[in-house]
């Protein structure tokens, strides 16, 4: 499906949309290039694409199958990027990942979109109302996405680090709760995105230090103000997988704890009924000479004896902590 | 046992089969070349090919004995490429691995494959009837070969990842189960897997970036979409494996929760049971003086008593979820 | 917010503050340059600066939003270095992070600086007195800065380490403590450690090993000596957190053995009550002919037997080291 | 101690022994050199070869005292290579060390052997049995002694995986045996295998890659040969180092699973015992008033019912698994 | 202080004492150089030596405040090499470090000492009986004492390899010990030897590899000696590292094991007396129509029963391996 597909001259959007056909016409001269957007595209609308363009045969399969891990690769003079978005849905703390894969010539730029990807019509919108920007040609809008998805990432982490905190807090409490699926729901999602992440540093490292086809110099130090947001949120990635593998021990720790205190508790309560038990047992016995059974406060003695027992047990578990 | 060996001539299969004889014939000039297939073949038999086709005798000798890890030599302008070939036999959870051992010279190209392998007859009719790309000589085949086997690793990591979900499931399920033997057995699959692909990596960069003898540069993207494909399944292997950790950590703290909480329940029993014991043997004990005795309703008295604290020790169990 | 401006001129402080609008003037010779201090700036405030000295704007940006990861960049000519000053807040146990974004031109050195900081006054005053280590320009300054920051890491470390300590002895005492919590908020700090130090050494390593430009080579050996610092102290921190990760475990089995103690000491008590019980239950029982039930000194005698039966398991159960 | 030495001439045995004082006559032309052959040499008869040769003091050094890691070295034209053989001895499942040390030059190669190493004896015969490699020189007589080396590595990994397949029966078997010191005590012994091995990559690498003094190019194919084994060796071995790490802790597992059955089977016979004898100790009080005592078949029914109870929380105790 | 300083002429030492204000002479020609030795110098005692021979003021800084980590840089023409010192000290079961500083010109080494340091007067007496050796120059003084500082290691990896071997034997004994506290001060020793040695093997590797000023590239292989045995070194203290964090972990399943072996014995005992506490509590209900309560050997029937009943249990945990 096409998006929106218009042609720029000089950082202007011409009026209305520009035909696909008009692609292959490849009679535009400097400062005027086609910014193409399509969304999971079937193999015949691609192909059509593919043709007017020159697109590499494996780079278009890989556009119309999608589920690519981030790459750079460089197909006489055309750039193709893949990418990954993600998005964190909090109520059922999972990351969901979009896909993108970009194709950037000398004169266009066409952006395939797969599963929820990011605000791309807000990138166009400010990069139309940016003039300048986008009379760098089809890099600058290509900087434009990237920037754009890679701040995306930015609540992701944010989602997670303070699901971590939640569940520190759950861990930590002194209510009896064991929330060990959610640490390693966690931990899977944090895996997943160092999968969709981690591999992308590499393609934004080469976009931003060498002489890269369509990408003039003046954008480079633009690509590596990327690169470095990027490599922030997969550090915290890192240090969030770690996290999570400590709260999982620590967790091991409180929850043995907490239950070696519950039987603990249990049988000081059981120790403390025996020893009366054990009393009354003695005067069931049915000894024939057994004078204090023939005393007159006999009984309410041993009563008495009982409660004096138990109460003594209480206070010294109580004061071991046991109680 | 030799299975296939035909020559082509333009990409066009030349009819019959081309004797083994023939192989050392090297008259054939540009765009006509030999592809021999060959299953597990003995000493004698390869002995005459190699002799044929001037292979080195130390590559001939892994050819026949197989097990080799992954790897690519250059002999002479000869490319010999050694891989594995995968294979998930789900009722078992295991991986079963086949080994194929490929020369590539000029004019030929030689498929020994030992085990299990790849459906390599389909390859070849697919390229057959694909002349243009046939037509591109042995390196072609080899993609296609190479194109294929990695292909079939995403089954296999398909597999496997299923049997996590349901090892996750196992894990966090009410039910009581304890499958440790089955995360171990996962485990060890896992690493099984890690050796047999993870070697090939590096070959696969080599054909997709290093100009070799025998593969033309136009195939060389070819080749970096398969290593692509590999790279992706490696990584997700490596996520595995740390799934797989994890998710033995998480389970022993399942089991010992779970077993805990089996205890506990026991103990709560036997403690309600403890305090009413002891009333009665109070009551048994034989004091000449004890009121109580002779009361009318001494005994439906003591009975309530023994109830109401049953029922009072029962709700507080219940409310502490220890029951 | 303006700290403090001044111009320097052969290492000496020309008198009183530098404005804003002489920074443009750029007509400054050798020896000259002029230090800027800003904090937390507004992006209105910064504009200024970013025109008078042609800033980028990128690192103008960063400036103003702050939480960057450390790094090092060079827009034409120009040096813009950005790292993290670190406090430990011992009560808490918990690591402060503020952060330093520094301009490094050929006559001039802006240093914006967020949160909590090391003492830079401290550091100009004492460069001023020191005009011929400021003669070397604005180099000298960033090193001066450097060298406070890299020091005011080790007070952190040692901060660190004496709480590792505390909890290691908390660990192996014999009083009944559970640092779990503690454990894991000290792992918590020291990945914030390795987060916001790490990524410092590539650009300390870059300032004293590569030619940069305003970086004279006099000054590139004391850039060395803040590296050599900086080093020891990120591997400090590496080693605290693998002793943490020990601890972590070692607590585990403490705890472990510990409450396994406490139960023990239970059920030998209650097994120390269980046998007289029996006794007891014995001679409760109702059967005509129990001869020891006639005799004179029956009772005496089991209650001593249950006495001498006790005293055989207590000393039974301490040789076991059980109570 | 000398073991063998002899002349060799265009790959054939010159008669009878060659003398040490022999070698210093370095008169020998192409395809002449002497192979000897040592055991455990005292510092004095090596100092007679080292003389003789021109051997480097600190390579004879350690050719005496051995113990070194795996390295090779090039002294002005000769090679210095050490390795290590190793054995596993299965009875006691630990793996034996031997060590080599290998001088190769122009015209002579002097083997240095300590403690028990691989049967180089053998060696030797088959080498004299192919005249043709040995007149390659000594650097074919260097291949076939690594070649027999690393060929004796895989006996040992054999002995290793085996060991370990049994101790992952024993972990998963039913009946409750805990081997935790085996696991750890074949840890030990693939840590010492990692240590023992790894080091010798390199030195293969150099010799199967890069141009060496008296290693003619043509054998350095067959040494990618050796490499090829021993990496898949130190592979295997990595493998078999995490697979003891997770059998470690799924053995903790089991162990602790099997034994909290025990538990809970022990708690259940005795929770099973708590409410008969409660109901034992109600109708053993003495109260006046206690109908039932009275009835003629209260004693039977009340058996009956105790029989009752107990057999109802055996077929729940049953039912949870729990008996 | 001054240890010792000696200016040496061809190898041989000229009589006396060499003061320190001959230093500055700098007419020495080939052949002479002075050797001096300092233990913790005061920065006044050190700026003399600094002035003298024109070392770096940085580096003098090191030389005094010592608490460096291992480094090799070159001053204009001189190296200066720190590195640890280490020592075992057994019955606490700790290593101590001292620290040396060594300034390498071309006609002079100044090694100044902090702590407790290896034998250097030894050193010193090797050398001087060694003129040959002296003669090759300063760094001849170099290799000797940084092949006797690294021979100095191999003790120290003998002790705590000795007491690994100890807890390793403490923790698979049969006696109930918990030897966490010790494996965890071992681990945390393990990791001071890392921290202090690693840093070493670069130093070594250049100057065993690299042309630096001083060393004459006949000295150069005697680096490369020493740099074997400290790679070693390293490689053990890894190996011990790795079979800690086993240890512990192996030690967590012994102790666990054990001490559920205690509570399933008296558990056993409890529910040995739980029977005949029923049965008698049967006997001693009221009801009036007990028949056996009137046998004439019913006491003692029941009193067999009893103990019929103990023993069998008793057999049945022997049999289980429970008692
Ligand atoms: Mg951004
Ligand atoms: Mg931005
Ligand atoms: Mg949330
Ligand atoms: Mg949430
Ligand atoms: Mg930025
Ligand atoms: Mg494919
Ligand atoms: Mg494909
Ligand atoms: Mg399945
Ligand atoms: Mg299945
Ligand atoms: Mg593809
Ligand atoms: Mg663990
Ligand atoms: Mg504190
Ligand atoms: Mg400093
Ligand atoms: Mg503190
Ligand atoms: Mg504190
Ligand atoms: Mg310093
Ligand atoms: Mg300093
Ligand atoms: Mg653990
Ligand atoms: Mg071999
Ligand atoms: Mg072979
Ligand atoms: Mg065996
Ligand atoms: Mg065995
Ligand atoms: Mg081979
Ligand atoms: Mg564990
Ligand atoms: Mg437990
Ligand atoms: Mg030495
Ligand atoms: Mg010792
Ligand atoms: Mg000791
Ligand atoms: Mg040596
Ligand atoms: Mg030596
Ligand atoms: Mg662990």
């Amino acid at each position: 499906m096409i998006v929106d597909c218009a042609e720029y001259d000089q950082g202007a959007r011409r009026p209305g949309r520009a035909s696909l056909s008009d692609l292959g016409q490849r009679e535009r001269g400097d400062g005027r290039f086609v910014w193409l957007g399509l969304f999971e595209p079937t193999a015949e609308e691609f192909s059509e694409v593919m043709d007017a363009l020159g697109l590499h045969p494996l780079a278009s399969e890989d556009a119309v199958e999608a589920h690519q891990r981030p790459k750079l690769e460089i197909y006489d003079g055309t750039l193709f990027l893949v990418l990954k978005t993600a998005r964190y849905d909090d109520p059922t703390e999972t990351v969901e990942f979009g896909e993108l894969l970009i194709f950037v010539g000398a004169d266009f730029i066409v952006v395939v979109r797969h599963g929820a990807a990011s605000a791309l019509a807000e990138v166009r919108a400010e990069l139309e109302a940016d003039p300048e920007r986008l009379a760098l040609g089809p890099a600058a809008v290509l900087h434009g996405i990237l920037d754009r998805v890679v701040d995306d990432y930015a609540p992701v982490m944010a989602g997670i680090d303070d699901d971590i905190g939640e569940v520190e807090a759950a861990v930590f409490s002194d209510t009896p709760t064991n929330p060990v699926e959610r640490i390693y729901k966690l931990k899977r999602e944090v895996l997943g995105v160092h999968r969709a992440l981690g591999p992308l540093v590499d393609p934004l490292h080469r976009l931003s230090s060498q002489p890269l086809p369509t990408v003039p110099p003046a954008v480079r130090s633009y690509f590596r103000d990327v690169e470095d947001h990027l490599v922030r949120v997969t550090e915290q990635n890192e240090t969030n997988r770690d996290l999570l593998t400590s709260v999982l021990e620590a967790n091991l720790t409180r929850v043995s704890v907490r239950q070696n205190e519950d039987m603990r508790k249990i049988s000081a309560w059981v120790a403390m009924a025996a020893v009366p038990t054990l009393v009354a047992g003695v005067y069931g016995m049915n000894f024939d000479h057994m004078p204090e059974l023939d005393w007159r406060f006999g009984y309410p003695a041993v009563l008495a004896a009982m409660a004096v027992i138990c109460l003594t047990l209480f206070r010294y578990f109580r004061r071991s902590g046991w109680i």
